[in-house]
């Protein structure tokens, strides 16, 4: 969540003259996406949200986010779709940051999915990808094995004054999964983030997809990987097999796995457990002051990360 | 908002339970208002905010706002109103801290508002006043000249950390002000807040007052002095007596002016520009490390303050 930049009433009805969606009749900057500042725009003619790339955002990777977007919505995903301006484009300049406005999706994102929730997901998931087949852009995953190293580095000399450990927990892993890391699998668009935060319901059923300003081209399950990582551990640490269980049916209801994609679980998730557990540690560690978001805790994958590395096979995710 | 308190979409539910609002479609954590939590939610009935009061508003002082909000809607102010639950109450407990589900306004406010805004804005204040006319609750200004001593002592040893001179500016100032406060005006309900951020408008025309966290009873024209101090100044420091002018026409088109608030004008401007110096700079010296907003420059009272004690007369405002 994060509003980084202040958007006056009259930069809005600047921007709001290039576009055909009515008059501002309200303008809210809401606590939502961590990489970017978010405002709710209701105008005469519906909800929008208006999205300000913020510094992690790169603007040479916009046309990649929002063709992404517009493909899959147009392939039935309930993802935001960006709304052209009068010239065609979908990207503006807000206060000297690039911006775009997209389409707003109700629905709520739950904080303790239940399983019924996670198989809904896991089906969204997998729909995701299906509908990502005949995309044609192209993005390196910048949060792949290829981008831990320079993570690794910079947070090594305080990682333990996190937690006592964390530095060797993270090298070992490091190493261990840059040696094993599988490169056979079958590829495609990855959301790269779907945690429960980035998923909206309604009635219990999947009304929204959103965030996807790490999507790139990477291993399909992956995004299970992901997924299992951030949908199925309880509170208190445990691995909750029936969340995953449930998670799997429902992708496997859309799209099947093979071995490979099996077998390589366990690595796939101590893999994304390392990355998400990097990237919060950095975030902890270098507070940005101009951000409206406290950094999350990385301890939380630090433990995710060590069950990865005890599981012995698939089977122990319910695979 | 000032301090976030995250709330999960299972607090949510339980929440609405107690309600007859209907069934939650979004929500969303909103930048806005100072000094709380603000969620914009809406449901299958309409659109809301619920709010969560965070330390600076005295749970005590709850029913004081509440029912102030709900006595001037119902003579016609845009105001937002509680929404009463299945037991008839206005309060929760939602994260531990006191909350109400508010009525959701329409409208934007304005970062440069005109002569037009300004006198619809200070026709709005006068219908206010008028309103509470008959409210019989009490509530005395905390931040009124017996509170400005505190904020002076907490703040004396840093003030010129901020600018050279301020420390001298608000003593002096202070010791004159006390002096000299008129004690005989005309009282009743004041907003005492009403900055161009707590007034909505859609096409020109007010569509909402917001942020009543700060009303209390005190001389009226007092609040006319805080309006003067938020609307009429331009960024470069100039007073605009267009603006000034136009204000006080809009509200004189509602209820007069007597000579003693004409005359007191002068002080009770520097009396508020010195209140907003002092709050301003206290917030600056000691941020909140958990407020999600960048403490404001208390400098632009300070230039205020400074402009009012040059005046000699209320006809320097338009009067």
């Amino acid at each position: 969540m994060a509003v980084y930049t202040d958007v006056s009433f009259e930069a809005l009805s600047a921007l709001l003259e290039r576009y055909e969606i009515g008059e501002p009749m309200s303008f809210k900057g809401i606590a939502e996406g961590v990489e970017n500042s978010n405002y709710l725009l209701h105008t005469t003619t519906g909800n929008y949200i208006l999205t300000l790339y913020e510094k992690r955002v790169a603007s040479a990777d916009l046309p990649f986010f929002l063709s992404l977007m517009s493909h899959l919505a147009a392939r039935g995903l309930p993802c935001p779709v960006p709304v052209s301006d009068r010239q065609g484009g979908w990207t503006c300049t807000v206060n000297g940051r690039p911006a775009a406005i997209l389409s707003f999706l109700e629905g709520l994102s739950l904080r303790r999915p239940q399983p019924a929730h996670c198989e809904a997901a896991g089906k969204a998931l997998a729909r995701l990808h299906v509908a990502g087949q005949d995309f044609p852009g192209k993005r390196q995953n910048a949060l792949g094995p290829s981008g831990w190293h320079e993570l690794v580095s910079a947070t090594r000399a305080r990682a333990d004054s996190v937690q006592d450990g964390l530095a060797q927990l993270i090298a070992r892993s490091h190493d261990q999964l840059i040696a094993s890391w599988p490169h056979n699998l079958t590829c495609g668009i990855i959301h790269a983030d779907l945690f429960p935060d980035n998923v909206l319901f309604v009635d219990g059923a999947v009304s929204g997809l959103i965030d996807f300003y790490f999507a790139c081209n990477d291993a399909l399950a992956y995004d299970l990987a992901v997924m299992l990582n951030s949908w199925c551990f309880e509170a208190d640490g445990a691995f909750n097999v029936t969340k995953s269980k449930a998670l799997l049916k429902g992708y496997r209801s859309v799209r099947s796995l093979d071995d490979a994609e099996i077998a390589a679980m366990p690595l796939l998730c101590a893999g994304a457990a390392l990355r998400f557990t990097l990237t919060r540690l950095f975030d902890w560690l270098n507070p940005d002051p101009g951000a409206l978001v406290r950094p999350k805790d990385p301890r939380e994958f630090a433990r995710a990360l060590r069950f990865h590395q005890s599981v012995k096979s698939a089977g122990e995710y319910g695979l």
